[in-house]
């Protein structure tokens, strides 16, 4: 169902895979690290803990596998501390909740990023006050923004944070695929490597918000993306800017 | 361009023309009430001072014309006060800027509004710290609840607040027409008159997000919206959700 510009992926599985590290193991980044390693990129999943990850009993809601059955499955996928991760690849994906994002990067360590296309798909969703969860910072800040500001050297790209992680890999999966994702960031050079990324995911429609700052702007369609999905019984929903 | 199912058209215009009152002279106002009369609905704009209005010497952006003139042009359309505008009318439009809409609400009367359908297509954005502006209140609360609660008796549906003025009288300036529009609100029966008046402006995908505490969602489409605006460089645009 990936509705992908064959011509394009050739062209980019020609040239050259990347090493891509994706930090965090939920379904998130179980999603991302699917999708990217299908495309033939290598792939290091990072966590805090190896020996923990990989000790956990706890399965995930969409494939029912623990960490270690699913990474059974998908053998191309190395697993690594945060650290590790970083440091072995020259793209970083942010796959973790927003509200530990902050944490988890320190912990994979500015040096390892500096320089770095971080891809931050997460959302600062605050869930302590029950559903539906608020947004914390909220409209005057942004995740994304925080995370340019904490890692200065790191290339930050806000993008795929708006729609459930089953269309990050596969847009097909709702309507015909023809929707929207945006991106945020202040570096021109890494925003295009992401939009060819995206391309070779299957979206076909991005748009560039602009800086880094218009990061609040798309983390602030969570509310009513979780309304949608309550209202329409289904995540595999997404936005398309009609114009 | 308005794609109206035209049977529909017909037997709403067959059964009742409605009393209408639109609070607010901005384009918003003089838009929805060109909409709604060419419609057939009797239109009362309100104003805080009928006088003061037609001497106002400032043109609209749009049409660039002065209130006066603009009223001109459309014979059938009446300037009344707040209140009685609202105290004539079955249904009440807030047009208005989200920061003064409490204000103008007060002024139409509580008891003018009382069991009314009150219709809030209003943003609370809040300009004081420059472009973009942000939410005020933000995500933890909204104007459609302030609204509501502020007039309990009233019946307020949240609608057409995510988009620009000429989309919500006339979908098809966008694209082909084919985009969402979401209501809020708590009382069932006046969502149901809210959406009959949007299939009957050319709507024909209407998303039911919930109780008016659902306005916080789409009030915060806003920030998005304005991003869109300036990556797009046109207002019509809109949000489609694809599923």
């Amino acid at each position: 169902m990936i509705r992908v510009d064959k011509k394009l992926v050739t062209v980019k599985l020609g040239k050259a895979s990347m090493q891509i590290a994706i930090l965090g193991t939920g379904t998130v980044g179980r999603t991302m690290a699917t999708g990217l390693a299908k495309l033939r990129h290598t792939i290091t999943i990072g966590t805090r803990d190896v020996a923990a990850t990989l000790a956990r009993t706890e399965v995930d809601a969409t494939a029912n596998l623990t960490f270690t059955e699913w990474l059974a499955q998908h053998p191309t996928v190395r697993l690594a501390a945060y650290s590790d991760a970083a440091s072995a690849s020259e793209i970083v994906v942010n796959a973790t909740p927003g509200g530990v994002s902050l944490a988890v990067l320190r912990a994979a360590g500015s040096s390892n990023l500096a320089g770095k296309v971080l891809i931050d798909i997460a959302n600062p969703l605050d869930f302590s006050r029950g559903f539906p969860p608020t947004l914390n910072p909220g409209n005057t800040d942004s995740l994304g923004e925080q995370i340019q500001r904490g890692f200065p050297a790191a290339r930050v790209v806000k993008t795929l944070n708006t729609m459930t992680a089953a269309l990050m890999i596969d847009p097909g999966q709702a309507g015909t695929g023809d929707h929207t994702v945006f991106i945020s960031g202040n570096a021109a050079a890494a925003k295009e490597t992401v939009m060819q990324l995206l391309a070779t995911l299957g979206h076909d429609d991005i748009i560039d918000l602009g800086s880094i700052e218009t990061a609040r702007a798309s983390e602030m369609l969570m509310p009513i993306w979780l309304r949608l999905w309550e209202a329409l019984g289904t995540p595999l929903l997404n936005f398309k800017i009609i114009r």
